[in-house]
């Protein structure tokens, strides 16, 4: 399918029919949601794969009861990972693994140690961003597998945490079901391109 | 192109060739990043497309002189627009006028006022995320048309906002600067699997 193409037959699936992803499918999905770029390749995020249906019906409540939880085959829990510290660690010394030469590894880890100082929100918020890179690259990839899938934001963070059991780091910030459709796409609609320039 | 392999050959650019982009594959480029979803379909960003090169001389020190912003083609700047009440406004005038059932309408304006009571830096969180959409639209659609890009989050908004005369609601949050690359892509690497799910 051409990417154009893609995007074009997307659309936010509201129910999946009873039918399973199959498991090599769903390994596909993940390698290419790994492969999403982030700043400094610092990759802030977690995914939580939901696959059995006690537990969606758990997180069902905390979103609104849309029929996308309980019907999907697998939903996707996209996180920010807010542990600045931990995530810069474990950069510094991959890229020592990987033998970076010291220069590049001294500019990422002055721009990381910069962005420590930032204020506590405007980080979060650039952490947060680029969990949603990962999760588009979560949705994209589900539309190019043949798959079926709706974004969602409309939850209640602090419910899908303590039923997944996610440490305090750890936060949720896109919701990704995905299934077979059940439903037909409605027809698309974004404002004119002369709204979106400035 | 596969999208699996469009994902694999994407890499961040850090040189660019001296030779334009063709302003029909640009209108092609922008056409995608219109297409990007966003919750409530607020689509809350805007866009700006720097060409000229004296606007571009300025804008590189505040992205720390990196080599992309005065080489590329074309220089994207992804916004977020946090101007919540008049983004709803526009929703809602744009949802009668495309005739959306009530109940829908209702629930949707609803979801708005809900956000719009959040904390002022969670909501603004949410707004900078969509932006990240539309900006991970823009450089997957970039690769698909042959183009090379660079996305970029570690530049000075403020000095962007002054320099290309934004409105105070209106933020920079992520460049893509777009051209043909004048370098060779370094091995991709992202840590395993395991480290990505939770």
């Amino acid at each position: 399918m051409e990417f154009k193409e893609l995007l074009t037959k997307r659309y936010a699936t509201k129910l999946f029919q009873p039918r399973a992803v199959p498991e090599e499918t769903m390994q596909e999905l993940l390698e290419m949601v790994r492969l999403a770029p982030s700043g400094l390749n610092v990759q802030p995020w977690r995914l939580k794969v939901v696959v059995d249906a006690q537990t969606k019906a758990k997180l069902s409540p905390a979103t609104h009861d849309e029929a996308q939880i309980n019907s999907c085959s697998h939903l996707l829990v996209f996180c920010a990972d807010t542990d600045w510290a931990a995530l810069t660690q474990r950069l510094g010394r991959v890229m020592k693994e990987r033998t970076v030469p010291d220069m590049i590894w001294a500019k990422v880890m002055g721009i990381a140690a910069e962005m420590a100082q930032e204020p506590e929100q405007e980080l979060r918020a650039w952490i947060i961003g680029q969990a949603y890179i990962a999760a588009t690259y979560g949705l994209l990839g589900a539309q190019a597998l043949g798959l079926d899938c709706c974004p969602m934001t409309h939850f209640e963070p602090a419910e899908y945490s303590r039923i997944l059991g996610l440490p305090e780091n750890i936060v949720p910030v896109v919701l990704l079901p995905v299934g077979y459709a059940a439903d037909d796409p409605r027809p698309k609609w974004r404002y004119p391109l002369g709204d979106l320039l400035i």
